[in-house]
């Protein structure tokens, strides 16, 4: 009777709790605050600067300038940013989701490196089969749990950002993850036959056809084939990978996609064309003297034996008819299960051309109505800029000043080059605004460049001049700006992304963080605003999308949800079914979790016996999640509102095992507990 | 020739690159900007609010409240901030360091869960078999890769927090890792034999001696053992460890090191004395109820059960006297290999006593002085304080109300109770100031309560009275306050540690980030400054220590050195010693890397060989990281300038795999690599 009668007072003080936390969630969330001027009802009070102000930024040694930064990036609470930054996350192998103005990290998604917080690759079966697709192909030997990824893509329709998805990759095995945006959750991960490093990937078609991936360091095919290293020229081989990707399924569907053998050059990076060169993709690639090293063989090192030619080859590939040519019955081989256009068809079709460009290439960034291709070398002073039209007029007339020791035509640099601007010192990549302009990341300078594009951007003296500079800390790598790789970029902000921060900020060991800064470019000149750390990862790139164009999901649509379909699981545990079943050593368990219990509470099993656990959590509040962990047992989920997961495992170890929910729900969240009792063999 | 030119150009340009880099670091490194008053030689120009900010405050709909929270949190680029967090990373399993006032992350410190852009765990040898220290006592079978991190403890001098090391533990698993604040990375990993799960953790005693760790739930003891559930009350346990520290190691002693069989109950959370209370430890619990739940069996759910009863006991144990006890023959018994003085010993030799605590007690501790002990009971509405001095006479005393059913002695509540504050509905955790006033968290009605301490930090009609309190967003659990563990509280700063965001951010799906309030409570009403979403793992508690105290390596302090021993590692890969010997099956290479290559950029093996890799990166230059991964290997380190690291692999994948840097060091970082070629077997 007094468990009774406590048993409702507990749930009185919860729901009072439950209450407090509805009731200023929905009056907030009906309409949530906006950081920009378009909202200036979310503030209270008179607006403007009190005299606090000038007192605080005397005692904080602030300078005007300091000031107008401080109040360029705060968002006050409650109030949101108006861009969200996809960054990859480097050799973390996962992808950082970042606010701007704030700068404020909003989520860490696990994308291919196993994450606790998630449930992603503690036992939950669906993540642990999307890990399982990124293996290497040697079975359980071909095991992977990072990457190296490098370059986000967001999903776009008519070559802009549509907020559907996102794609990223993984230089350190060539893979790619699919990111569905509504949950923020990895839905699939594909290892890319015949590659095993990339860096030209992953970059979508203007309508998000195909994601392309491109090789970074040249192999022998398929993956597992052996060929010395003096066997490069004739054996090794470069790849361009076109991964056709579902919008329906949400899935890329590999029996749909193909290949391009490319030359053992290192493809590097790569842009698709859109617009007017909408069906073409664009890559630089380096070591075009197919320099294989051996500094401890007295041969030089590859950072000389890369460097020594003057120009390189841009690769110039027509994606849309190469689609077509795949299909064609005797136009392709099959590699390592994919179909390949081997190198000799690819010249015979025409979808390959070259074009020189100078001194270590490495940027290569398409501008936004798809006219112009913006070259940079990262041992050169210039931006080299190439005219699509100039290129296809090349094309058309054969202008080739002769072929590649592969025999792929090498257009004539002067017939197809627009401009050239001199940037300064190891300029890499650029990014576009809604006014003309050009940014260029300046690597040995440490600077960012601000340029004019030529005509029809800008005419007459203006065209193709540098008009500004400012110092970033320290050797910035990549540049994005606000939708800078869409049809109709924003302007507004630039970040810089630097891969040293050396003193920025309060020492944490030799292991620096790296720094974000937050530039200004809305004003006649560029302001530096903020300088973010970045502590987890080294991110290589990142896109930047308006947050009105996401719409994500809040909660599960309905009870059951199973992330890995994006559909109702019909064998998801019900409130009400819940039940232990037990055949024949397996052990299959249906059970709920709400505040502050999970039922059943108690799982008696004999050890050996496999155990399947489907786990649902019928919370339809908005952000009452709960995890799921087994002590010693090496398991743990995130399960939200509505989410339905199920756990396999084999109970191999005999005693007794708590398990409790992780993630804290409640004032009675640490009774949210039940024990695994494993009774051992006789 | 043209390759040596051109080699010789190269480094030029990297030197050029260098000097700049090197010539701003020095510059600034100098005297590395503080974000506080006393560093306003830092700041250039004139101080103060400019013009722009009255218009950019009203653009952005700014209040002056916003304004005034905006310059307080702002730390320009390279100033510094004033503290440093260290907060645990819930169940990502890792350590997040975040900068106060401006509430950046500078750091995920790798934990518990392996990490690639640290390589903790990808292959390192020592980062390997800091893992297999934190295994479960079952070998293979035992594997762990992550943590519920929940206490973050900084090592103390005499009470105060002297910057030398982090304890963390693990709630999931009961583990505790260290970590050495010169390189802020983990050193050690201890599993704690007979604990399965923890929560009172890790407390450190006033100088180190001991890392405090109590059990959450009870199991049989030890780890492995069986018991059904209906034998909660003869056969489970709790348990206290408490873990030896050799300070000069930097190492935890297991063979010093013992622990004290508890009753059990749900020990929860725990505190040191300090000052007056030197030498005791008070643990509160829930759960004395012993309930076993089983809702699934038709018995009230833990929720119920666990909450049925008024009060429930604080564990008030004598440390010291227990490690003297610990020490005499035949007063501990060994259990799973660690020295357990039995419950019947504990209670003989005094080294236990209760004291009834109010409703679901949660939060436990010790006000600065050490003479106070807050408890606050998570469905009570008020803070409880306990004078230790009471606590002491009632000892000496034996002024008992009676024994516990286990035989422990109960102290009366009222000859030990100082005062009990009405402070609002779900109070938790309290944290103090230098001013004599506490800050405690109360969770079901989201707010920070202030209230002033009693005799001798209050005196009169403003002791034990509630004075403010703020709303916080939402359902906040622990909270911090500058250095508000120590033994001299700086006050300023208070982070409310918020479990739920809800509407407070940019929403990124279904599962959302936490939310670190930062509150200034240096004037005469607290003010929230800032929102800082945590969107990587969920942060339990935090601990936050002024950055001066800490002095951490910018770069190792010699070249060859390794992090596992903090010395020079005598087998350490030299310049101008890279090597590659061969002996039956093993395959062991010395390697070196600098800006811009590996030496040996070739190692050719057999399928199956052995590959040991002894790699140094020679580089002094301040964030020289290089990283090394290997394509395919599941390979990848972090090493920073002058560390030297082994990798050991078995190369049972033929074909060819590229090695790299992973992480971005130069202009010709792309061209840093080598290639392992692996011969297939014939």
């Amino acid at each position: 009777m007094t468990v009774l009668k406590r048993y409702l007072g507990v749930f009185l003080v919860l729901i009072l709790g439950l209450t407090t936390v509805c009731f200023t969630s929905c009056k907030q969330g009906d309409k949530p605050g906006n950081s920009n001027s378009q909202n200036k009802e979310q503030a209270t009070g008179d607006m403007g600067v009190g005299d606090g102000a000038q007192a605080i930024a005397q005692a904080r040694g602030l300078t005007p300038k300091d000031v107008e930064a401080a109040l360029k990036t705060y968002v006050p609470t409650g109030k949101y940013d108006d861009y969200l930054m996809f960054a990859s996350g480097g050799h973390s192998g996962q992808v950082l989701v970042i606010g701007v103005p704030s700068m404020r990290l909003l989520k860490v998604i696990a994308a291919f490196t196993p994450e606790p917080w998630q449930g992603f690759g503690y036992g939950s079966v669906e993540t642990e089969n999307i890990l399982k697709e990124g293996y290497m192909p040697f079975g359980e030997k071909g095991k992977l749990s990072w990457a190296d990824t490098h370059h986000p893509a967001l999903s776009e329709t008519g070559g802009d950002y549509d907020g559907q998805y996102l794609f990223i990759n993984d230089k350190a095995n060539a893979r790619v993850a699919v990111i569905d945006l509504r949950d923020f959750e990895v839905k699939q991960m594909v290892k890319t036959p015949n590659l095993i490093s990339d860096h030209g990937s992953t970059f979508v078609t203007p309508d998000t056809d195909y994601i392309i991936e491109a090789s970074q360091y040249a192999i022998p095919m398929p993956i597992g084939e052996f060929a010395p290293i003096d066997q490069y020229q004739e054996k090794y081989r470069g790849l361009i990978a076109f991964h056709k990707f579902d919008r329906e399924k949400g899935r890329i569907v590999e029996e749909e996609s193909f290949q391009m053998e490319l030359p053992p050059y290192w493809q590097d990076l790569c842009d698709a064309g859109k617009k007017v060169s909408n069906g073409w993709v664009f890559c630089n690639s380096i070591n075009t003297e197919l320099a294989t090293g051996g500094i401890n063989e007295g041969n030089p090192p590859f950072e000389a034996g890369v460097s020594q030619r003057d120009m390189d080859y841009m690769h110039v590939m027509n994606w849309k008819k190469a689609a077509e040519v795949a299909k064609q019955p005797g136009k392709t081989v099959e590699i390592g299960g994919m179909r390949v256009i081997p190198l000799k068809t690819v010249i015979e079709e025409g979808l390959l051309y070259f074009i020189p460009e100078p001194k270590s290439p490495h940027g290569v960034d398409v501008a936004p109505k798809g006219d112009y291709i913006v070259v940079a070398g990262k041992l050169d002073t210039h931006a080299t800029v190439y005219a699509f039209d100039k290129i296809q007029n090349a094309i058309k007339n054969k202008m080739y000043e002769g072929d590649d020791i592969y025999g792929v035509p090498v257009l004539n640099y002067n017939d197809v080059v627009a401009a050239q601007i001199e940037i300064g010192l190891g300029p890499l990549h650029t990014q576009f605004d809604n006014d003309g302009n050009a940014y260029t990341s300046v690597f040995i300078e440490s600077t960012l460049a601000k340029w004019k594009l030529g005509p029809p951007y800008n005419e007459g003296d203006d065209a193709w001049t540098l008009t500004e500079k400012i110092p970033v800390h320290y050797n910035i790598g990549h540049l994005v700006c606000a939708e800078g790789d869409t049809i109709e970029p924003d302007g507004k902000y630039c970040v810089a992304l630097d891969k040293w921060s050396i003193d920025r900020f309060t020492p944490v060991g030799p292991l620096h963080p790296q720094n974000f800064q937050l530039i200004d470019v809305s004003g006649d000149n560029m302001q530096l605003l903020y300088d973010m750390p970045i502590g987890i990862g080294e991110p290589h790139y990142v896109q930047m999308i308006k947050a009105d164009k996401l719409n994500p999901w809040l909660v599960y649509p309905e009870v059951g949800f199973d992330p890995g379909t994006m559909a109702v699981d019909p064998n998801a545990a019900k409130a009400g079914g819940e039940k232990i079943v037990r055949q024949d050593g397996k052990v299959e368990v249906w059970m709920t979790a709400i505040r502050s219990h999970f039922n059943p509470e108690h799982i008696s099993v004999n050890e050996g016996d496999d155990v399947v656990i489907h786990l649902t959590n019928v919370e339809r509040a908005r952000d009452a999640t709960h995890g799921f962990g087994i002590d010693g047992y090496n398991i743990n989920l995130s399960i939200e509102p509505g989410e339905s997961d199920t756990i396999e495992f084999v109970a191999d170890k005999p005693g007794v095992y708590p398990y409790y929910c992780t993630e804290f729900c409640s004032a009675l969240h640490l009774e949210m507990m039940g024990y695994l009792l494993v009774e051992p063999k006789k």
